[in-house]
């Protein structure tokens, strides 16, 4: 029975682009404009119990130089994402990876966020009954300022496996965002920085490259909890939220969004990298293994690389590493083995730069 | 053992009204005055996973004439009747229908809404035990501005069987809301509405009577989200609330409020109706099962009426009924049978107006 | 192997304060400023379903000389309170008492609030390995007026059990707060008190000393509910997350925030006390038993006190006790037997002061 009654009408109901309905340079506006409020950080909050003070607090906020508490990059990074799922992932097997993400203007409450994408990349897989599809997404507020842009890759369906396959195009991304491309906030000026109030006395040069930092507490999810966030953010992937059909899907059950997976890892990271106050930039993640509610999350992160920021003598940069992983503790940093073999309990390796107080 | 110990005092806590006490012509006005904020508006779509571009984004709504995003219609809804149960429903066993409701002026974060009710008629059943209570609630913002104003009737317990019944009055009440009630938001004009930044091509012109559409997507409810749902709208019904006491009742669980399956199923029908900007009108709506925690909401709906509006260019009207279904998809319409006997996983049959751009 | 990598870096998780880093004295100044919003009260309406007028609406407020709305006293209570504990609890086996708790100015959506301790009594325990820390503990707003201010007392774990105990210090504690002490908000004015809006017709007078409420409702916690409440609040004691921790542990599962049930405990007492519109003190409280996820959560009440206040006809003051039970209704009373011996529904034990309107 077709989706309308009536034949003369097309389908009214959205049932994603398949893998032969991206092209290259392909340009995608994608719906739901957001404003940001008071209520999505404070869910946000609510579910992740991130601790960072300059998004807990307007008056930490001004004392660096911002007009009040700016939105938590994980939320800007979420929202920003889940208005790209309904065109580009609805029909997504694995959502592959992410590249050079950096993050831009500082969110506030009362800004409305939209994105937009290119499809830069396309290549069926061997099996002929999926491909991979590369889009470059730009998150903007308002004004047009950009918040966040980065590339990401999924996995998605072919609609019939007899299409012919496009010419294959990998584009090239770069390993990790340059520390010159990262982005400071205007205005920003450490010097009044309070890491009484921030909750750490570590600063920028406390931490050295090589260093690895077990992050100690652990967070059972629970099927509202990454329900409500991924809903918050909009995000229509099905597989988050329908029992009646993952019952009898791959797992038997429902898949927790990736992206609260990583804002779960970055709320556990405070204890230990409390002064991160700012994510400026996602080098690479890769989901890798999924989670589901009653998982308890731990994550470690590893110090990658300590860079100065040219004129700046108030704040530095680290590249860290932190790997989430279920129901195993951090405190041995289980990794990615020698052959890349991952331990089994990981279940998410995020790769990105923070900004800290010298 | 009476609620207070001092039999001069009379028992402080609510016990809730009975059949009885309810008289034909009698006005209540309900408690809980209620600024609604963008915190609630946070929560509903965390608990929903609505997309509407009217209530997602303050730029789009200024498009089209508004001071910035009204409140979701149906949270609107949900608070103006969570105000009614202490006073109405607490000892209802079923809420049995709604007509006449028709929204006016439009919500926005920072508006007190209040509910005065006025009791239209009363019916006991020829059980003996319960009776029918029909009443007429007008929800208002703290400018005395309707924004809401509906009938709903439900069966309510006799305290004592043996009370002589009072004189049966059943209100006449119209099938359905006519077009030339509908508000209109002041200041509308959607010369300018935009489509992509909505998510769905189509316009009131793409759809046509007697077409049915499948949303598509399915949301399983969870205890902690239809709780949270029915705090936030502080509705006391004890049924959604107490699984001490409900373990030993009639489901042997708590019963989702079904606003929150209305709620849901308005959500769901964005995949299909994205552009149906405004819940205009409720013309009737019957909860045909209850639903439980687990139970996966599905919904679609059918065009019952198109109808161009007077003097209005750019906005139109259709007459729509959702049905939600659990744990059913949406594909083959599930429905109320021919002889008005519903497939068995139906839960909701809701009649209403929405309107939409031109 | 160690926390960090480099032996020459300090660890930079936080684990805790021990017993023996605790010095009489010794003040602490706790970390996370936060900015609470209308999405904080938003949530904590949806999570306990609280119902008192004054913190719903900024209309009502205004008509007793609010400037709007004012912060939920027990959002306020969690907030200060959840600050202290990765200083001074992290460690804590259980939190036994709370004395001379006063609120102060009244904290409004966009106040910022900071707390601060002094240790005030140690006193090691005859087993040797833990020993109870008093703490006296003051939240502040960002113009650094004391909105709360309160004493409680924790058992802590030693590190060593070999450290020798500090000589032992237990504080003179008040029974209750006088209630000359209680702060009335500045410019209250009770006049326009409607008690039609707040949803109870029972004054001031119209309780006596001695009398007994049960509040009737019962609320069942989920996982879900106590966790984004918690992490709402920033408390980051890990008993409340980790079930891959807890099953091992003590019960075998997660236990409930006490924090949470005091704010269920007071939303559940509105049935009843629906005029009881702020919480001026708590002079005592004691979580008689711990809760945990499917727990039934009633109320009743008992008037202790019933004071005026000096040169104030439009406002008294009810001295109350408020006892929480799980599972077990209110409507006999269940209490703390003769013999002191707690029957064993009973989880919380809260005694403290309300303002009325006369």
């Amino acid at each position: 029975m077709p989706n309308s009654a009536h034949p003369n009408n097309p389908a009214k109901a959205n049932p994603g682009n398949f893998f032969e309905d991206f092209r290259l340079g392909q340009e995608i506006r994608h719906a739901t404009p957001r404003t940001v409020t008071a209520g999505d950080a404070a869910l946000h909050i609510g579910l992740t119990g991130s601790r960072f003070a300059l998004h807990s607090s307007d008056e930490f906020a001004r004392t660096l130089g911002f007009e009040r508490a700016p939105i938590d990059d994980l939320l800007v990074f979420n929202m920003v994402f889940g208005k790209t799922v309904p065109d580009v992932s609805l029909n997504a097997i694995a959502n592959l990876g992410y590249a050079n993400g950096r993050f831009g203007a500082p969110v506030y409450a009362g800004d409305t966020l939209s994105t937009r994408s290119t499809v830069i990349g396309l290549k069926e897989n061997s099996s002929g009954d999926t491909g991979v599809v590369y889009v470059h997404s730009i998150g903007t507020n308002q004004r047009g300022a950009v918040v966040l842009d980065y590339v990401r890759w999924v996995m998605v369906r072919k609609r019939d496996r007899n299409t012919p396959p496009p010419e294959a195009v990998v584009p090239t991304l770069p390993a990790r965002v340059s520390a010159a491309e990262l982005a400071i906030p205007e205005r920003l000026d450490l010097a009044a920085y309070d890491v009484g109030a921030a909750g750490s006395p570590h600063r920028w040069g406390d931490y050295q490259a090589g260093e690895r930092i077990d992050h100690g507490d652990g967070m059972t999810i629970e099927e509202s909890c990454h329900m409500i966030a991924t809903r918050l953010y909009q995000n229509t992937a099905r597989v988050h939220f329908n029992q009646h059909q993952e019952k009898g899907g791959r797992f038997g059950r429902r898949i927790v969004y990736g992206g609260h997976v990583i804002s779960l890892a970055r709320a556990l990271s405070f204890n230990g990298l409390g002064n991160a106050f700012r994510v400026a930039a996602i080098n690479g993640g890769r989901h890798v293994a999924p989670s589901f509610a009653g998982d308890t999350i731990y994550a470690w992160s590893e110090v990658k690389e300590k860079v100065a920021l040219a004129e700046r003598a108030d704040v530095g940069a680290l590249h860290l590493r932190t790997v989430a992983t279920k129901d195993q503790p951090g405190a041995e940093f289980p990794d990615v083995g020698p052959e890349g073999k991952p331990h089994p309990a990981v279940v998410l390796d995020l790769d990105y730069w923070v900004l800290m107080p010298r």
